[in-house]
């Protein structure tokens, strides 16, 4: 006999097993799998519409975009709330907040000690801007020799690596900060953004009735000292979608203060005297727990190795 | 304020909407948000469990492989069964049982009247088989000149055209029937395959600790005479796996009764004399109840126009 009910078939291929496997994937997996059949059956979803769904679901991965999606439908967010419940459930103090990735982060980017100027070949595309602080403990003791990784789009919203009409690299930069923990570097207020049109992203936006557009704001991923890495955005104030970003990512305590700076002779080594933007930031570092919470790597792309 | 709970981040995620967008895809998206966060949550999945099962699921649509982990995960299956439960819902009488398409048919295999060889270039391949029937509607009486769609893997099990190693249309043949409705065709009784290993679908089967197997099959797409369309397969019997189809598509009324013929002359244009294994089988076809019933369309590669 090989005909079934919907609830004899999950059974049947929740239960087919013929060696061990690994006991919490096939946990989690049959959970999704329920929940999916049942969402199927209660929806009466038709065949077109599952196969649609299907074919939707290979052109996003072939598209690259799969962590579009995840952000936009807010798993990335939940992620890093998930890690702060776990934190507090632990008693563990909190550093800086974290905020989500993206999935544009590229390893690997040129760096430079204390300062460096990420906007080269960028002149002109924004308001100049200079963004300096520090790296800190718990204890507001600076971490010297600290990592700053900074990654942001460029005039058009659009990220190197990712398009190819920038060369590599461009605005993305790694810092090591001085004795004292200090960084600075030069670049511009990059813009907002939205999602690519006539892409799977949003194709499934245009369905949900959403806009796909992101507020300005610059990723670091910082680390040293042997305390926990930190991936973390900041937000530009002002911005339209600072309150309504597609990726859920804003977050208190990450929204920088932007100051007018007519004239200084103080940031002549990064090729300004003025009027620029200013901007100061310190990241305060988690004490870790582990080597591996020390390491600073992509928590998108290191999810590949 | 832009720091929430899980079940506030849920609300504002599902809730998000600039304008009307689809209703239905709305609610069922919101479903499916909401059972993977509680999942999430539930098994407090990590940081790097979840991006891993992120780049999996881009490698997977890279790979072009959807469609063999939701036949494996019984997807294909279960849509077959609520065909079936909403036709015995609004009482329409059954014809052959359907089965699912898997995701390797193609569109526009070279056609023949009444009969053709669908292993030209494959001799000695296989055991030599000769299968024969007819198109019949509900009241057994012939669709005449109905289309059969016939397509099987090679002697390795592998498919024409998702293997390079292949012709154009291997084992890839549409007959139209006579006035009676008959058809027939050469070829050779195909093996059951595995999944492909080192690929993302055989990832997940090793850690469900399931096997990868299909017993050997036949695949059929039958149309004609406005009658409803069927997608359906034959199981060879004996195969090892024929109750233990990794795909769950095995079905009672689907598996053939092979007869073993030393000698005859009644196939001779298809230039088989014997010895040669014998198979019979009719495919009966449901009414349509509109047009798009009677299409003989891919239900897997249809869906992306």
């Amino acid at each position: 006999m090989a005909e079934y009910t919907p609830s004899e078939l999950l059974a049947l291929v929740n239960a087919s097993q013929v060696s061990a496997g690994d006991e919490r994937v096939r946990a989690i997996t049959a959970r999704i799998v329920a929940d999916l059949f049942r969402t199927i059956e209660a929806f009466q979803v038709t065949p077109n519409e599952f196969w649609s769904t299907m074919q939707w679901l290979t052109r996003l991965g072939q598209a690259d975009m799969v962590g579009l999606i995840t952000a936009g439908l807010g798993f990335d967010r939940l992620l890093d709330i998930l890690e702060e419940e776990a934190d507090q459930a632990a008693a563990r103090a909190q550093g800086t907040p974290r905020a989500i990735e993206g999935p544009l982060y590229v390893a690997g980017a040129p760096s430079a000690q204390r300062e460096v100027r990420l906007d080269e070949g960028n002149e002109g595309k924004g308001e100049v801007l200079v963004m300096e602080g520090r790296v800190l403990d718990l204890d507001g003791k600076p971490v010297p020799h600290a990592s700053v990784d900074v990654w942001h789009c460029n005039e058009l919203g659009r990220y190197s690596h990712f398009d190819p009409a920038q060369p590599d690299y461009n605005l993305r930069r790694r810092i090591e900060t001085d004795a004292d923990g200090n960084y600075r570097f030069r670049s511009f207020l990059p813009p907002g953004y939205a999602i690519p049109p006539d892409s799977p992203v949003s194709e499934l936006f245009a369905l949900l009735g959403r806009h796909g557009n992101r507020p300005a704001h610059i990723h670091f991923l910082v680390s040293g000292g042997g305390k926990r890495a930190l991936t973390t955005q900041v937000n530009i104030p002002g911005d339209t979608f600072l309150d309504d970003d597609f990726a859920f990512a804003t977050r208190d305590g990450l929204i920088v203060s932007l100051e007018k700076v007519e004239r200084s002779t103080e940031y002549a080594s990064l090729g300004v005297t003025g009027p620029f933007t200013h901007v100061r930031f310190d990241f305060v570092l988690q004490d870790a727990l582990n080597d591996a919470e020390a390491v600073a790597a992509s928590r998108y792309a290191a999810a590949t190795a």
